[in-house]
């Protein structure tokens, strides 16, 4: 008998499973790529914003060249948008590359980490791959408890993930109550509040986390250009940290973590005012009408603040992944949670009208016969 | 007194030092950018392939999707070209992410890492990264000395790293003594050939690595799109092993780690025969054109098998600072090697001809004055 490579930890990890891509979906069912619709990942369905398009192909020339390690241009944007040092933003392959960082900065192997139930599976797994115990916090409603996480805190704890919004549920904690935990959390556990989706809040829910960074030194903020800002397919995102916690996250970082056209892309994207306030209204639109026409369904579904909604599609465990595969049949691609212990939800991301429309028809066609 | 954040090993890290970009040198001397000569980051002087330009426009419309995690077309092609099933592949954010990737699947913290004198500065982060002990086998004529490797392996080594040719030496071991070496690593060491420079390998010094994947379980091998494929800004490189050790890089990489556009110009590149020959054949040519100038003006250098050549550029160790510096002023960009215990040397990327030929006046030009 032999012994088999890799610490034991590694062994046991069960890879994060990605929304199918319309390739690959095709290939499968022999379906057209150009009909399918995919509601899988929570992108933009504008796609990228045409200011990022310009900007990428005027950076496209050097690319025989490394992407600039230290970012110069795209920390200066970022540092004049949100008002922070240069030296306490560190740049991620997304927002994915930075919450792994985190990981790898803030804990060793023996040591735990804190995160909810139903919580984004990125953090589980991150929390793995060093070795970690993951501590699970019980979800009340479907969203982070807060309370609940607090007593989850353990001696050997230093690293807490907070999804604000939440994904896969789409909960929502409120500024207040989130700062007011943020003072019960003990300055020796790093918390990552991970904000992919804030741009995409109502005016009235936004709170400004980059100024709690200020005051809080165990706070990291999480962002990404994935979603609202469009560049999902580039990979670029971003934290905010006072600098002792951004020193370490960049002390691992790989040097070359952000190509140039991320940067150059991410630059423009972040000053594209309208285009966001475009894609948020979009959403609000059909955020709207996919709730609608839930209700009219009587179907449950946990009330969103991103730009997807989970909505429970039976009432048996198989009901996820029947319903999933009757809807990529129809070229509809949307998001099982049954590794979420979800069994019986499907979690869809609003997209123009016509994809919302189309994943309807499909839906109330696939629940009319299964 | 508060305890610091982090494990003391992610701590004591002190970050790579990339090549210093043209636009930071260009503003620290106040220069003009278009008259910088950058000859620092072993990047191929000819840019990116022209099919990979095409191929790239093609995939720039759907940047607002996440890229193909599975990398379905990419494997395909690196599959048919190397004569390997898709399960023996890995892609990488770069091969900087392979061999961090390496690193965090087959080490633990405490366990130990071999690697060479004057090899690769990324092995050594990425053995700390994980908490290990780095255990540095002396050089033999600024080279890897395999059997002084063989010797240093501890009980708890688990996995080597071996540069061929290395960076930033430019030494290279023939394949057949490559080969009887890894028939006397013990097989619960995980070896990564590091390979990022085959592509200038001349036709007689090539081997097939990729076949000895076949026969050695231990054996990965590590390759880029960084060098000779011309893709340096997209970030792409890759791993060939058997589909035990693949399955465990698999399990921790990050889901997204290579972006679209990097994933379709990979595909053009590698079968862009033509571009690979004319970069090695443009190679060889300044390679011969420099050691020549070297000789004459009785500098010593380190042979080199890469697209780049180490010269030693005076007696004391302050010269590879200072004649850096020089160089900078009047800007041509190289690489010092202080930071690898090389201070009288100069790592120089060969360049255009005419690259070459500033290089070198600003050369003769520093070493006639300081």
């Amino acid at each position: 008998m032999t012994t088999p490579y890799g610490p034991s930890y590694v062994r046991g990890i069960a890879p994060y499973v990605a929304g199918r891509p319309i390739a690959e979906v095709a290939r499968q069912f022999g379906l057209d790529e150009a009909r399918i619709i995919k509601l899988a990942s929570n992108e933009n369905p504008l796609g990228m914003p045409e200011s990022a398009q310009r900007a990428m192909a005027r950076a496209a020339s050097e690319l025989g060249r490394y992407p600039d390690s230290n970012a110069f241009e795209l920390k200066e944007a970022l540092s004049a948008y949100y008002g922070v040092p240069a030296d306490w933003i560190t740049l991620g392959n997304g927002s994915n590359d930075i919450l792994e960082l985190a990981a790898h900065a803030f804990v060793e192997k023996g040591q735990s980490v804190v995160y909810s139930q139903y919580a984004f599976a990125i953090y589980a797994l991150a929390a793995q791959g060093v070795g970690a115990r993951g501590i699970v916090a019980p979800a009340a409603q479907y969203g982070h408890d807060l309370d609940a996480m607090l007593a989850a805190i353990a001696d050997d704890t230093r690293l807490m993930f907070i999804a604000n919004p939440n994904n896969p549920t789409g909960t929502f904690v409120d500024g207040p109550t989130l700062e007011a935990f943020l003072q019960k959390v003990p300055r020796h556990v790093v918390v990552v509040l991970d904000e992919a989706y804030t741009e995409y809040l109502a005016p009235e829910h936004r709170y400004d986390s980059i100024e709690w960074a200020r005051r809080y030194p165990n706070l990291l903020v999480s962002r990404t250009f994935s979603k609202a800002f469009g560049l999902a397919g580039l990979r670029i995102g971003f934290a905010v940290a006072q600098p002792e916690l951004t020193d370490l996250l960049n002390r691992l970082r790989q040097p070359f973590n952000v190509n140039t056209l991320a940067q150059a892309a991410a630059v423009a994207a972040l000053n594209d005012k309208p285009f966001l306030e475009k894609s948020a209204a979009l959403n609000a639109e059909g955020y709207r009408y996919l709730t609608a026409a839930f209700d009219k369904l009587g179907l449950e579904y946990v009330p969103s603040h991103g730009n997807f909604v989970m909505v429970r599609v039976g009432n048996d465990d198989r009901a996820g992944d029947r319903v999933n595969l009757e809807l990529l049949k129809q070229g509809v691609i949307v998001r099982p949670v049954g590794g979420y212990g979800l069994p019986q939800w499907l979690r869809v991301t609003v997209g123009l009208p016509e994809e919302n429309e189309a994943f309807l028809a499909a839906l109330e066609k696939t629940l009319a016969t299964v």
